[in-house]
């Protein structure tokens, strides 16, 4: 990699950096962009009599209402655990009684350089003083109902899905609920 | 949405569209980046003798090498299916027996207005005359060393995780091989 990096395109959110590499035979001469962001958190969290929460939420880039599990960016102030517990509690005010980091991945490889840590809560209750954010609803889905939003085509996050997979091989016995 | 939409940043890849989206009250007034790029489409295509096939290769976005399933964005002239024949053969020279969309699916709903077709391929074999791309090399790996190279961190993309349990809920015994 040269030094001829530079920031082409700004945001409040999100940066498009250009920048060369040229020991890469395919990437030769060539500009490459990449879009930077913060790492952020994505968080499978299930209530405490075992429901996944969800939220849904209008999201400006499908203009349209999405299924999603609760994720967002760490501020640079805090850990992903603190930025977890945050974001779950921001959009759906349920805090868990266990929360925890089972890893850390990619959206995007081709293009993003931020990472994903991703969490796994059980134990989540609701605060009953809660005041929800206007354009976020707290869905809570049994396994079986998630399933069926899966197989039919309605739920589309596939991080989310690669979520019941680490958690079942880090912790065990989590997809065999689904 | 009004129709103040336009682009502010142009690559050959991907562009950025600014966008509004008044009748949303948290977003009222603001101006909203969508990154705007074709389809892609994903694949997770198993061997004659049931190995994962997984490409190596350079991601200028991390300035590293990467362990992933094959992936591309879909032409315009071709269909999903032919995408997916199309990327798996140019990056690893394997064909499938049968190789069939699993779903569909979104990879950043936050951000990304593309849709990822999920490809679950089997029976594959490598042409003997392909000729390998300089900077992708092919990784075969049994489902038991995937399922280590996920559970030790190296294998970081969340939505290959998804892909398998897209392909266990929608085809069955899947899962159980890893």
């Amino acid at each position: 990699m040269n030094n001829d990096n530079k920031t082409v395109f700004e945001t409040e959110w999100f940066s498009v950096e250009q920048r060369y590499f040229d020991h890469i035979q395919s990437l030769k001469g060539k500009p490459y962009y990449t879009i930077c962001s913060p790492d952020g958190v994505i968080i499978l969290a299930l209530t405490h009599d075992g429901k996944i929460i969800l939220v849904r939420q209008f999201r400006p880039s499908l203009n349209q209402y999405t299924l999603e599990v609760p994720s967002g960016a760490i501020d640079s102030t805090e850990t992903p655990q603190e930025a977890a517990a945050r974001e779950l509690y921001e959009e759906t005010g349920y805090r868990c009684e266990h929360l925890s980091c089972i890893g850390r991945g990619r959206i995007m490889l081709s293009r993003l350089s931020a990472y994903e840590f991703a969490f796994y809560g059980t134990g989540a209750v609701q605060d009953p003083t809660f005041q929800p954010q206007e354009d976020i609803q707290v869905v809570l889905v049994t396994p079986t109902e998630f399933r069926h939003l899966v197989t039919s085509g309605e739920f589309e996050q596939f991080a989310m899905l690669g979520l019941l997979v680490l958690a079942d091989w880090r912790l065990g016995s989590v997809l065999r609920q689904f």
